[in-house]
């Protein structure tokens, strides 16, 4: 899906957006970029911001009218500010990207931007299948299109990935240490619990919610089995050196 | 959430990048600008570059050290590529705001971004709970940092939006008790660290990976004031017994 899709730039003022633009698209793995008569491309500031994403500048097609740039696609969508005299289909970045992975694998999807100052005109918006808005600080709405272009493209990255996942665990499938297992862990709790006692930090005839604020912690933690065993090593020196002390009884 | 979320940029070499990101804040309604040990700021290029954020330049606070921008911090997210030596637990950005959801409303998150050239260090990212990184082309993953900001300003707007699709909450929308803030956590691992030293289980000078792994462990629970209260009192408890050995010396 990402190789099937276009990013759009009308009339673009600054040759530095462009290349921001490549750069961001390449970071999300798209490299489709047409540019509808920019006002300054080629430009070194383009090669400049586009900071080794030269390959798209070079690849890039310059075309005369949106609709040259859109005559092969399937599916197009233009970013649009809220509040148009006439409503459209209004998708955010999300939903945008949730439609583009029902198209079939062969359709080319098309997202269109705007100028720098006043985006793209009614006209060029009703060219569009969908609109899409980024929901933005409504005092300060004007995002830079290369910012936009990296939330689109962000998005229709997450979707592609988010299609083949399986429910991530929160911290990684490739953690480098096989978690502990439960009875690993409450043999640990009975360790802590035991040395407390032994160091008379837990008096076990009023032990309070002590034993659980600690368990309730640690199992927040998830630990591994290296880490289980660190924390054991840690309490078998604490236990050595209480029952070092205990023929004198000099409790501190 | 959004008021309670600090970015926070280490050792910015381009001033512009720095306008940009607060343009980028400010469009997705952050505020909270903290910027540690820049190269050049204030500068020009960076108010160019903020077009209409430069509130948000006015109002950054500039700070020498990490330490010091995160002290009152109560989460702290690292921006990082893949790969890194240690895994630690690692976020997308959706998942990065679906945690920060359910933090207490008085709260802080801060998200950490490195170096444009070379990111975060290893160090700077052990200092963090959460690392979330950007699903990025690995072919070409490297993110200009404002583009980053505006990925992950965008996914805790998203959330924030969409509350009620937020995945499940990791712990409880309603923890008791307050998170400890980072500089009482700092003092934990101090403390930690100095009782590991009493009791002969860490060699100061052959440490290894312990600290690290304990560290990584303890940040991963996120804990709350009172739990580091009594981990504290457990330490102290612990080296009171190493201290009343000393004399002896009878290591067991």
């Amino acid at each position: 899906m990402l190789e099937q899709t276009r990013i759009v730039l009308v009339n673009t003022t600054h040759p530095g957006n462009i290349g921001a633009v490549a750069r961001a698209m390449k970071n999300m793995g798209l490299s489709d970029l047409c540019l509808v008569a920019p006002k300054l491309f080629p430009h070194p500031d383009a090669f400049a911001r586009s900071s080794g994403a030269a390959d798209l500048l070079e690849s890039a097609r310059v075309v005369e009218t949106l609709d040259q740039a859109l005559a092969d696609c399937h599916l197009v969508v233009g970013t649009s500010a809220r509040g148009r005299h006439i409503p459209w289909p209004l998708l955010n970045p999300r939903q945008m990207a949730a439609v583009a992975t029902t198209l079939q694998p062969q359709s080319r999807l098309a997202v269109v931007f705007g100028r720098e100052d006043r985006g793209l005109t009614n006209e060029e918006l009703q060219l569009c299948h969908h609109h899409v808005h980024i929901p933005t600080n409504e005092a300060f709405s004007s995002l830079n299109v290369a910012a936009a272009v990296q939330v689109i493209a962000y998005e229709l990255r997450m979707a592609v990935l988010d299609q083949d996942k399986a429910e991530a665990p929160q911290w990684g499938v490739s953690w480098d240490i096989d978690l502990a297992e439960n009875r690993e862990l409450e043999l640990l709790f009975d360790h802590l619990e035991q040395t407390l006692v032994d160091i008379d930090f837990l008096d076990p005839d009023n032990p309070r919610q002590l034993m659980n604020r600690l368990r309730r912690m640690i199992l927040r933690a998830v630990p591994d089995k290296v880490e289980v065993n660190v924390l054991r090593g840690i309490l078998t020196k604490v236990e050595r050196l209480a029952a070092s002390r205990k023929p004198g009884g000099d409790d501190v």
